[in-house]
């Protein structure tokens, strides 16, 4: 996958397991590593390929991640590639991850509270800067401009793997929406356990998205209400969306709603 | 599917068209003819069996009904039958046809008006009455003892057709909702358009549903409120309930829907 077209992207190590392919690589981005991992179907060419963005405090190879990047290899032949979000997984300091392990910590032990909620949202921030050598201000978050540098790569590739679909809730959400918000090369995505806030800018962006989207929520989030989630979805602009509700806390997406993303992704992308 | 364990069931055509068996019949309930469809797999036992209300207006035969249950016998291997609700379809007289052509043409023309509304829930309620011949204050309305008295006649035949879901949005979940709250034998249902109101008996009933429910809304009902379709929603007792919104009007369920009905029914049924 490495092709002058795109951003540099470093192959670490390849791993076979049951009829699935995982490639972790290290992508550079303005000169830092992106560490990713690629999963892809064994001894055939995808069909399509799913960008998935991880969860606050969550890293490229949470659970849920690896269980459907092997479904949709299987069922689907798509490939899915996730990158650690900045400050999360890999790309943690030892005060980040400190830091992180005592706001889970607190957590469990307490419940959410408002020092928990600012502890979160520091950590969750990160991907959203437009970074300190930031050069005008309509620069995209950084999150967005590092899955652009990765779609820039991809298109490099040889033979090209799209097309694109993301899949993203909650941080991943956050940082989703303004990205196929601006890619084009994206072209349907599931999103989720997200609200709508009173930033009018946000809404601007959410108001412009066009693609079909999935849009996923737990009923007793939390983190937020089903109001601002039905507010979100109804806010999107596009003309297919769906939103799929189930009772359960913000960690506690049934496992059946995979199935609902793969035939999603299947409607669209082929 | 004669049997003297259950009412008497009458079948009065059979067809074959693309795999699927259909079976026109008349089962007697309480000295009444009530009309039915029943759709199978050709050349297979089917492994479960849908009953399916139609929505008010509509009939035994609503394309939307005729498309599904060829869905369901091609990829599940399902049986699936529908009753004509009473005032409905082959059970309305010559006045209720002139009046139904009447409000549906008001419809078309005027929007929604009180009196459309009016006549509306007139052909609606024929389903609810418990009958002039009515013996005590418990009694199931009309539609749930004529699914029930089906229920016993599919129960008596050999082989047994079971198990059984239910499917039905608007007039098919204000019957489909008592029904499923005192019937064991349905074991999950797929359930829409419909809402919450300040009665305390209806609200009572829905809290008491405890089986799986896939729960289908649009929008922009020009009928009801969003807020009173996730009151309902919210209401039902059952642990596993999904509620999926699409934008859209009353008459106007995406057609990928049917996707996710036939994949809830394979989750619970087999």
């Amino acid at each position: 996958m490495n092709d002058p077209g795109g951003a540099p992207m470093e192959s670490i190590e390849e791993t076979v397991t049951e009829g699935v392919v995982r490639r972790r690589f290290d992508l550079e981005v303005e000169g830092r590593q992106v560490p990713g991992i690629r999963w892809a179907p064994e001894g055939a060419e995808p069909t399509a390929t799913i960008l998935v963005g991880h969860g606050g405090f969550q890293s490229k190879e949470a659970p849920n991640i690896v269980e459907m990047a092997a479904q949709l290899a299987h069922e689907c032949g798509y490939a899915t590639i996730a990158l650690d979000a900045p400050g999360h997984g890999e790309r943690r300091t030892e005060e980040q991850i400190r830091q992180q392990e005592e706001v889970l910590r607190r957590l469990r032990e307490g419940g959410v509270d408002e020092e928990m909620r600012r502890g979160r949202e520091r950590v969750v921030d990160e991907g959203t800067r437009t970074g300190s050598d930031d050069s005008g201000p309509a620069r995209p978050p950084r999150m967005v401009r590092e899955w652009r540098a990765l779609l820039d790569a991809l298109e490099g590739s040889d033979p090209a793997t799209g097309p694109y679909g993301y899949w993203g809730v909650s941080m991943g959400a956050r940082y989703g929406i303004p990205l196929v918000a601006i890619e084009p090369r994206i072209r349907c995505a599931v999103l989720g356990l997200f609200g709508l806030g009173p930033d009018p800018a946000f809404r601007a962006t959410v108001e412009s998205i066009t693609i079909p989207l999935l849009f996923l929520f737990q009923y007793d989030d939390e983190l937020m209400t089903p109001e601002s989630g039905l507010a979100l979805w109804a806010a999107f602009g596009s003309e297919e969306k769906t939103m799929h509700i189930n009772p359960g806390p913000h960690v506690g997406i049934p496992v059946f709603e995979r199935d609902a993303s793969a035939a999603f992704y299947r409607r669209h992308l082929g």
